[in-house]
């Protein structure tokens, strides 16, 4: 099973070519798109994004991952093997996340040109060196044929947040298609209880919330704040879009503070 | 094989964290989206389009379908067995339209906590309890497995068309991508002659249509009326859009009447 | 395997309503699309699109185009063989460019009913015609078995790129979900040097480029123009749209000349 992520959207050929790619090395890969709407070039969206959706894919899944501003340039090719599964994408950092949570094992460089696309393009590695990487571990080829181990990958320097008295500041990591900001703010790093009235501070605004557990306790126009399935925390309102009433997208600083 | 309909856009992760729950439970099964590009919390375009799509599926499948504005309240999760297929979803009526066109058998209640993911959040049932269903249906396990029987389902309230002397009282149910509009006037409750003029009342406009067979007989920017492939009386212009053209969306009042 | 290539978008069911009718004919189709998001009515993008990812796809896959502004009509369906695979659509041009790379040995119009659905409506043949075609190729039943052979398709008229003088006279071919302005000028035509600086005339401006290798090559703000995956010319800027900096859509002159 291959997973795909990348900012190539739907509109265009690139991920059929990706697609068609695997399907000739390897006809019996069962391919699942995980999004190919990610902002172009938004390596921290591509990130969450992946990190969400790989705990559910079975163990041996293989996640390709193309977010690529550096294609083409001597950024590296790298597959990440973890204890469960395998990630394929550059070494920009996109992988991490999602490799860490389980247990990174070994990570090597793409460089054999035999498990490459005959002609390697400039501008579309996700098709002539990614795609069939991908294809390849499918079908059983160990991450040792590929290229020399790497102790170095590029580490994804994105901003935690952090605990400052009684508040945390975070950021906004993403806005998802309902509105709902999803903040940088693990849940099992705050303790509120459930009811509590909640102070969330933006760039321009301040707004009362309340900690809840379900989206519909909100109340007509009145914002909540929970624990979101992604496990962090989340500005909802009730049937509207959240992001777009108090003018917030992905990025902005935030601060949470219980009464 | 199962197919998936929801309003969950295709940006975020949501859409590939039900795929991968249903491959884990599931390895072999074949997923087919119908849309996830339901306006949020539109619970009738969701049942006009499953209604629409369903019917081309074949014997067996089991049909996903998640636009559930009551998730983490007391609404229940049903499982709707018809003659020849299955609908999993929230019991809030977008299950039912494409069901009974089918005979519905029996409905169930998914309780059997076992049947669902071990961590069930109050935000993302789709993933938690609903994709799991699906994955154990198509694998063979039988309703009853998930809970009990229930004889009360929630009945959606869409409106029906209706005929009122010699006119037709309707509404637009759908407006799709090429900017046709969709009524709820079914073309077996009408009875136009070939090239019929039609008058068709908007909100703040009347156009004359000619009554056609096919999109293409329309001369430029002239309105047709005709019997779409849904089943329904569309209202069409050559190559334009005539919701765009006439200021009409989803939810609009229309009366038909023919010369 | 099937691909799927259609200007339907992804809202409406008509995507599900054909893959449900080709997994009913024959369950073990592996669909992969190509895109649905193809400009209404726009045969040169789907023609263009479909060439672009059809070489991809292993011998044997059976491509389904459907950009069908003549539904209804008497324009002909229409099954192009290849000498490695199949073509599926209406007889507007859409496939042959994408057919004639792989060398055309015979097409015949579909014209046997028992190989359509039973009732075909006047609006959407790519679910009752085009469809089960596709999924019978797929397995196995020969294009003689559709209908008569032809000798006389539709041929694409579309705009190519000419020599004159020391420039290129050329038209924009697509702009990608990037904004990189894809021409329809071939890289194996022109014969730049790279880090040549190459003239770029639109209707409005005229822009100097360097030729390069790869999209990261281009310093912020100055654009480039390379070869693109494609194997056309392209004009790109770095991590924005060139498209939209320069007001440039598909279907724009443009003219290319090196120094």
């Amino acid at each position: 099973m291959i997973t795909l992520t990348s900012d190539f959207g739907l509109k265009d050929p690139y991920v059929a070519e990706m697609k068609g790619v695997i399907l000739n090395i390897n006809p019996n890969a069962t391919l699942v798109d995980i999004t190919h709407e990610i902002k172009a070039f938004d390596l921290r969206a591509a990130a969450f994004t992946l990190a969400s959706a790989a705990p559910y894919f079975p163990a041996g899944t293989v996640h390709l991952a193309v977010i690529d501003p550096g294609v083409g340039t001597k950024r590296r090719a790298i597959i990440v093997e973890t204890k469960t599964s395998f990630f394929v994408g550059p070494d920009n950092g996109i992988l991490l996340p999602a490799a860490k949570n389980q247990k990174i094992k070994k990570i090597h460089q793409i460089t054999n040109s035999k498990l490459m696309l005959p002609n390697v393009s400039g501008t579309f590695h996700g098709r002539d060196i990614f795609a069939p990487a991908a294809a390849h571990l499918d079908k059983g080829i160990q991450p040792v044929e590929f290229g020399p181990e790497i102790k170095d990958p590029v580490t994804p320097d994105f901003a935690q947040a952090t605990l400052t008295g009684d508040s945390i500041n975070g950021e906004v990591l993403h806005v998802d298609s309902f509105g709902d900001i999803i903040t940088n703010i693990r849940g099992k790093d705050i303790h509120f209880e459930e009811s509590k009235r909640v102070q969330v501070e933006f760039a321009s605004k301040t707004v009362e919330t309340a900690f809840v557990k379900a989206y519909a306790e909100a109340k007509p126009r009145e914002p909540v704040i929970l624990v979101g399935s992604h496990g962090f925390l989340e500005i909802s309102l009730n049937k509207e879009s959240a992001a777009a009433k108090f003018n917030v997208e992905a990025g902005d600083k935030i601060k949470v503070k219980s009464d």
